[in-house]
C-alpha cells in the first residue's frame, strides 16, 4: 500500500499568462496549482457509502481519504483500516474516487457521516445544534507534552522550506505534523488548507505515528482545531489568526492553540502550560 | 429593508491570550474574529427550503443570503427578490436563520439547490460530473468593459484601507466590487473568503448596482470565479494565486482573471484585452 499512497501526481499545471504593469510585460508560460474533485467512500461490512468529496490538489489522495475518515471519527488507529485504494470499475482504477476499507469490528455510525467535515467557512450544511454535536464528539486531548517556545516558533519556517509546489505556483497551503522536540514527521500541500491537514493526519495514522504538534499555514479555522482534536494531536500551531470558534473549540478539547506564530513569537489562546518559555510569564 | 440588512453586529470578540517568545511576554486581552453558523433558506410560492449553511462572521447576513442565492443561479435581478429577512418563530427573530423570499414568477429548480455552492477547496459533495454541470450553467459574461492596469492594480490596497475588522483581528478576508473606472461600490469582510464575496454580491443586487470588477483577498479558487460568472461581473482581481480550475472556469465564462495583483503589476490568465496597459504587450 505504501507505493500506492505515495504515487506521484501532477500537482501543478502550465498555463499561458500575460504579465501587465511595470517591467517585463508580455505573454509567457506559468505554473498554477491543480484543483480537482476527489470523492471519498467508506467500505464497511461489504457496503460502500459516500463519505464526502473535496476539491483538492491531486497527490496523496489515499492519505487524504484516511485523514477525512479520522476527522469524521470513523477510524482512530492503524488497525481500524484494512486498506485504502482507488475505486475500480471495468475500465481500471479511478484515482478521483477512493475508498477507505474499515475493519468489520469497528463500529461505524452511518447516520453521522458528513456531520463533522461539512461545517467550514466555505460551505457545508450545519447549524448551531450541529456545532454543539461536533464539539461534543471531539474528546478532550489529555496527552501531556511540552514544547519549547523556540522550537514551536521555528516550525512554520521549517515547514515552508519543505514545501515543493508552493515555490512554483504560490497557491498552496501546507500542513505538517511534528514531535514535541521539533522533528517534522510529514509535510503536505494542497489548494485547501483542510486537505493538507487531512493528508498529514492520514499519513501519520497509516504509519502508526503519534505526532505532538499540528502546523498549518494560514488561519486556524474551527475545523482545523476540530481535526487536531479528532486525531489526538495536543498542540496546534498556525501563522495567522484564530477565530472565536477555534479558540472555544481548543479550550473545550483541551488543546494548546498557538496563533500568529512568527519571528520567534506567538500568541497562546489555551493550555499555554504546554509551552516552555525562557522567562516566567 | 435597508436598515435591516445593515444592522450592526459583533464581528470580533475579546479573548484572553498569552504572548510567548521575544519581548512583551504575558497575558492580555486580544480581539479574534467571530465565526458562527448561518442557515440560509429560500421561500418560494409559500414553501420554505434550506438553501445551505455557512460558517460566517456575523454582519450583513441578509446580503450574504442574497449573494448565495445569486451564486446558486436562483435570483438574477433585484426584482427576483420580494424580501430577505430573519426567520421568526414564537420567540422573535433568529438572525442565524434567514430566508430569501423569491418572487412567484421566478422559475426555481429545487432539485438543483446546493449544486453550486458546495464544491470548494474546503468540503462539499461533488464530482467531475457536477463540476461540468456547474461550469455549464455559469453563462459566459459578454459584458465589455475596459480597466486601466493602474486602476486594476490599485484596487486591493484601496480595499484593504476600507477593511474595519481586519486591523483588530488579522483574521478576515475581504471582497469588494468596483466600477471599471475604479470606484469602490462596496467592501465586505468575513472569516470565509466566499462569504465576503457573497455579501458584496448580495449588496450589489439589492442596490441594483452593476459592478465591473470583483476584488478578493487571498487565492482565486474555482468557486470565486464561478460566483463572479453567476453575478455577471466580467473582471476578477485577486492578490494571490489562481488554480488550474479557476483559470479553466474564467476562460469558459469569458471572464478576465487577474491574479498576483501587487506593486502595480498583475498576471492576466484570460481575456487580457479588457485591461489597458501603458505600452503594447
Amino acid at each position: 500500500m505504501t507505493e500506492e499512497y505515495d504515487a506521484p501526481t501532477t500537482m501543478s499545471a502550465r498555463v499561458r499568462v500575460v504579465r501587465a504593469g511595470g517591467a517585463g510585460q508580455g505573454a509567457r508560460g506559468d505554473h498554477v496549482v491543480v484543483e480537482e474533485p476527489l470523492r471519498v467512500h467508506l467500505t464497511h461490512r461489504g457496503v460502500q457509502t459516500l463519505l464526502g468529496s473535496t476539491m483538492r490538489t491531486p497527490g496523496h489522495d489515499l492519505e487524504l481519504a484516511v485523514g477525512l475518515a479520522v476527522g469524521e471519527g470513523i477510524v482512530r488507529t492503524r488497525d481500524d483500516v484494512v486498506t485504502v485504494r482507488p475505486c475500480r470499475d471495468g475500465s481500471g482504477p479511478q484515482m478521483d474516487d477512493v475508498t477507505v476499507v474499515v475493519r468489520d469490528e469497528v463500529d461505524v455510525d452511518l447516520e453521522s457521516l458528513g456531520r463533522v467535515s461539512r461545517p467550514t467557512s466555505a460551505c457545508g450544511l450545519c447549524g448551531r445544534d450541529e456545532i454543539e454535536q461536533i464539539i461534543a464528539i471531539a474528546p478532550p486531548v489529555r496527552r501531556e507534552v511540552h514544547v519549547d517556545v523556540d522550537v514551536l516558533t521555528s516550525l512554520p519556517d521549517r515547514m515552508r522550506e519543505r514545501q515543493n509546489v508552493f515555490q512554483r505556483t504560490g497557491g498552496l497551503h501546507a500542513a505538517a505534523l511534528a514531535t514535541a522536540s521539533g522533528e517534522l514527521l510529514v509535510v503536505r500541500e494542497d489548494v485547501g488548507r483542510h486537505n493538507a491537514v487531512d493528508k498529514a493526519i492520514g499519513y501519520a495514522l497509516l504509519g502508526g505515528l503519534v505526532p505532538d504538534v499540528l502546523v498549518t499555514s494560514g488561519r486556524a479555522g474551527f475545523e482545523i482545531v476540530q481535526k487536531a482534536a479528532m486525531a489526538c494531536v495536543p498542540v496546534v500551531v498556525t501563522v495567522s489568526a484564530p477565530t472565536s470558534l477555534s479558540v472555544d473549540m481548543a479550550r473545550r478539547a483541551d488543546l494548546t492553540l498557538a496563533a500568529f506564530v512568527r519571528d520567534g513569537r506567538c500568541n497562546l489562546y489555551s493550555r499555554e502550560d504546554r509551552v516552555r518559555v525562557s522567562s516566567a510569564l
